[in-house]
């Protein structure tokens, strides 16, 4: 470690419900977190106005009042957050080096990566503006907002099937549109959705893409502009005589073209990813749940989840990665006698 | 299913953080789940003055009252509560036949055991006839009625350790007994501890264990015999030269010496329990993680966790239940039309 490189006990990587939860449990145990904020600050959860089904608030939460409410209890635990987007780690050395994009660079005995996953959108007009205002990349936190509403899902895959099948709990009609003719879904999901079709409660658009996303802040979604081309991928064809524009009344838009897990910092570390970069963890009964490949380097949230994802699964997963983190350098604090400690050893004498 | 039973979608057996939690989300995923209270209303966090580590209250939250947040939440969704003690589950037809403690039975086609875990005891001289007379399980619950006595607390883990802080408000001296010479608490417990030995309000009696409670229902605790040995252990080896005996007044003994699963109703069924009594899930990546070897029959929280324990870990295992009893309750509903929706049916014609 040279002199202008800082260390820290414990680095977090992220400040979503997963890294602020472990960071709470971590400044609790005296691990001194360094929590690092990137450019999605709290994570995905501040895409949903109104957390419903977060443990503990029956009037509902504001994910951005959560997710502030958990940065004031980190920080109250002894946690600093700090903005810094992990560029790569090392996992050749201990104690790790962390190479932030700014150029900063961070060494740390224990690594929690908590550093989530953003769903991908489509870049159309409206989507932005009306992002949580009736656009959502998460029906299940979402969905129950637009009861008896027409709803439009977008995606061919597993999530856009599982969302508009969910969606059909709450929507009058769902609309499930797919810029192809097959779905790449997994046939279970697609037989899923093929019954709430003959049972009239989806609808299926294929090879229709959406272009354009119409209302407001205050009224939300009001219609959506689609355009459609039997040979598919119409938006690639807008100028095609076979391309036709259709506008649709929906009260809810939810943009299911999956996520993305933000690893790609782990990518020459030991730590094992899969195909879509999702982090490989112990998993099973008992402690180190959170461990991977690598000793020392934790991992938590959607880094992780591809299924639950969820606010509170987070925020479980956050806080076994803490324990699982303080397990580990109070075993490395066994074995090495810090400088600190060794300072002290000397005074003793 | 005969008439004077009564039949639900889904059954959640417990109160706690992960019945609640899988409450919330069951409520809100439509599936109408009846909620069973136990004799312990709320679970080990309502033994919780202060929840200083759930996320999202910075100002920490004493656990009744996120039990009762929890509730009102579980309930506005749709939840059930009711009192009943389950009995036995019968997984040997469909619906499960749950029979409850008062002859009530119910059946279900999707049941969560979150029945949670309860305190341990010594098994010792005096323990169950002075149970509620000076002996309890439960700081929080009992301290306040032996204020100005000294006490005793039996334990080395998390819960002794913050146990015995919180008693130093009532006592005279606490006297925290463990059986081993190392705590096997968190760093912060540990420091909790030190300073109020430092302020000579903790007594720690390393390498103890209590052997007999002497007192009274009327006249409560008297004193208690310990017995003390050097290499740890010492009710193991009681004939050693190294073990000493030793008499002391105490007005109080709190036993924190961990808890077992109430999962006994399982015992007849396909759900692998191990030795402690712990139901055995599936985990693992994807979804799925709450069920047992009997489809339709999930677990969450402590009958599950033996490692973590924390609110935050058995509510994200709630969550998890319920994601996983919804997706089995629709592929049920797929599979076979419902006497409802085959009376809907026979309607529509």
């Amino acid at each position: 470690m040279t002199d202008n490189e800082e260390h820290h006990r414990l680095v977090v990587a992220g400040t979503g419900i997963a890294g602020l939860t472990a960071a709470i449990y971590a400044g609790r145990s005296n691990n001194d977190p360094l929590v690092l904020e990137g450019d999605e600050p709290g994570g995905q959860l501040t895409l949903t106005s109104e957390v419903e089904n977060y443990p503990g608030f029956p009037e509902g939460i504001s994910g951005p009042d959560l997710i502030n409410e958990m940065k004031e209890q980190a920080e109250q635990f002894g946690a600093e957050l700090r903005h810094g987007i992990v560029e790569r780690v090392d996992d050749g050395e201990r104690p790790f080096r962390v190479e932030l994009s700014n150029g900063d660079i961070l060494t740390c005995d224990a690594f929690i990566a908590a550093s989530g996953a953003s769903a991908r959108t489509l870049g159309i007009p409206g989507e932005d503006d009306l992002m949580g205002y009736g656009v959502s990349t998460c029906a299940t936190c979402d969905g129950a907002f637009f009861r008896g509403e027409d709803m439009l899902v977008v995606g061919g895959g597993d999530a856009a099937c599982e969302e508009a099948h969910f969606l059909t709990k709450f929507a009058d009609t769902v609309y499930l549109a797919h810029r192809r003719e097959e779905f790449r879904a997994e046939d279970y999901w697609i037989e899923k959705v093929q019954e709430k079709v003959d049972e009239g409660e989806i609808e299926i658009l294929r090879n229709t893409e959406l272009l354009e996303i119409h209302g407001s802040a205050e009224a939300g979604v009001d219609r959506v502009t689609l355009a459609r081309n039997d040979a598919g991928y119409p938006s690639e064809n807008l100028d095609d005589p076979g391309t036709e524009r259709v506008e649709m009344d929906v009260g809810a838009v939810f943009v299911a073209i999956g996520h993305t897990p933000n690893t790609g910092y782990l990518a020459d570390t030991g730590v094992e990813l899969d195909e879509t970069g999702y982090i490989q963890t112990q998993g099973g009964k008992g402690g180190n749940q959170t461990a991977t490949g690598v000793p020392g380097l934790f991992g938590a949230g959607d880094v992780v989840d591809y299924h639950y994802q969820q606010a509170v699964t987070a925020a479980g997963m956050g806080c076994k990665a803490a324990i699982d983190a303080d397990g580990y350098l109070e075993d490395l604090a066994d074995a090495q006698p810090t400088a600190e400690s060794e300072a002290q050893a000397e005074a003793d004498d």
